[in-house]
């Protein structure tokens, strides 16, 4: 079993920052992402505000994501996360509330060029997205490639200021020592969250990988569950862990199922 | 059981260029892309060259696509298939080879804003690839906004002249219209190909859809099997059916099975 101790984990960051200055990256301390989270600090927050309520099928219709917002509205929810094709429309539709219109980016496979991905986030957020996960480069993250791994995330980082930036991890593909790592890049690019899992990989969000996660990045810093959460009981486990948001498709079976939990 | 005439097929087109018609789409005769898909009219091809050898994960090592592409020089493929972020690797590897490198864009879910196809399309191409297969937005087919899939086609197509276009229609997704419909946009738009699938959908090629794709778009066109052929049995019947070009990462097992049929 995988155990982690705060001095490895602060050898992990040591020989990560070692990797990147051999190659050329000189790394700036990030401005922390807390102010851009959207999480209320000292202010108790509805199961609802920790959603992402989520239609990332490519067969979804502009109907669906009518009523997507339309939901998203009601229940009060964190963002509506769709496909960039759709961000235009969510923000039109949400235009006056609260709710956020995220979106991804490389998405699900994360294997385009950095390019393609800096010109989708600025091309997303022109549209109107106020949040982006982008899925970091998988391949690179499994070799090593810690350098091509930082560009990649910093590179979208820098594209999209002011944006809340979260990183997909995809840790249905990943060792544990590689989630940590991706933490490690994840929080050294500057971006806002790390991230489980696509919906469209391997596996989904486990409460020891948020656990784990919790602990790499800290508290001041943004943990999204995703993949296979699907009722009250698994968000509450996950938030439980420490993530401060959820990435589900079945938001309103979750909150509903709070509100059985609270009336039985 | 879906069947087809050649009156319910002009009956077709006739319907769609009226609906782009009225999107204000004035359609120009797209040049014949019968000169670039790479069959070589009039010579006997062999059937490796009918191969576009295929790695997509997303996990994929560079030692992987180097072993890719050096399989694909020694069995002569079509092209090696890389996701984006190989394509620079793979046209360094292969440089003074005939074996071309393809791409892939807005993939595997096609939901991607049409400005990021293009820059991901444009960006590819510098970078060296000859052959992208998009995937088009399978939400717009399936809602009948054809405005939307013509314009996202043929933006790509502008994009990149005079590099090969393969479009995925994701047939898993579509009804048998549905898949005559995406045929006939394909090739109104001036790409060079319809593709069957991604592989990261549902379904992949079947012999009744690439009848019907021949059919709709005829001789002078592209036709890619791709999704589930894994075997010389599959990959003949295919090519029987009409695909002049296969999507396989089994391209040398298939291969391989051609020699022991031929050997037996």
């Amino acid at each position: 079993m995988f155990s982690m101790d705060q001095k490895w984990l602060e050898e992990q960051k040591e020989q990560i920052s070692l990797a990147l200055a051999q190659q050329g990256i000189r790394l700036v301390v990030p401005v922390s992402g807390a102010s851009r989270m959207g999480g209320a600090a000292g202010k108790e927050q509805t199961l609802a505000s920790f959603i992402d309520h989520t239609l990332l099928k490519p067969t979804a219709s502009k109907a669906q994501i009518e009523q997507l917002c339309q939901e998203a509205r009601q229940y009060q929810f964190a963002s509506v996360c769709v496909n960039p094709v759709h961000v235009e429309a969510a923000a039109r539709l949400l235009q006056g509330s609260d709710v956020k219109v995220c979106t991804v980016i490389g998405f699900p496979l994360g294997a385009n060029s950095t390019l393609a991905k800096v010109l989708e986030a600025r091309d997303a957020a022109a549209a109107g997205a106020d949040e982006l996960d982008m899925v970091l480069n998988i391949g690179s993250l499994l070799e090593g490639d810690y350098a091509k791994v930082y560009s990649d995330i910093k590179a979208v980082r820098d594209a999209v200021p002011g944006r809340v930036l979260k990183v997909i991890l995809e840790t249905g593909y990943l060792s544990k020592e590689q989630i940590v790592k991706g933490c490690i890049l994840t929080k050294m690019a500057g971006a806002d969250f790390v991230k489980t899992s696509t919906g469209f990989g391997p596996g989904g969000a486990t409460v020891e990988d948020i656990k784990l996660m919790r602990t790499v990045v800290g508290e001041d810093f943004g943990v999204k569950a995703s993949g296979g959460v699907r009722d009250y009981t698994t968000a509450a486990a996950m938030i439980e862990a420490g993530a401060n948001r959820i990435g589900a498709s079945a938001g309103i079976a979750i909150v509903e199922g709070l509100r059985g939990e609270t009336t039985n």
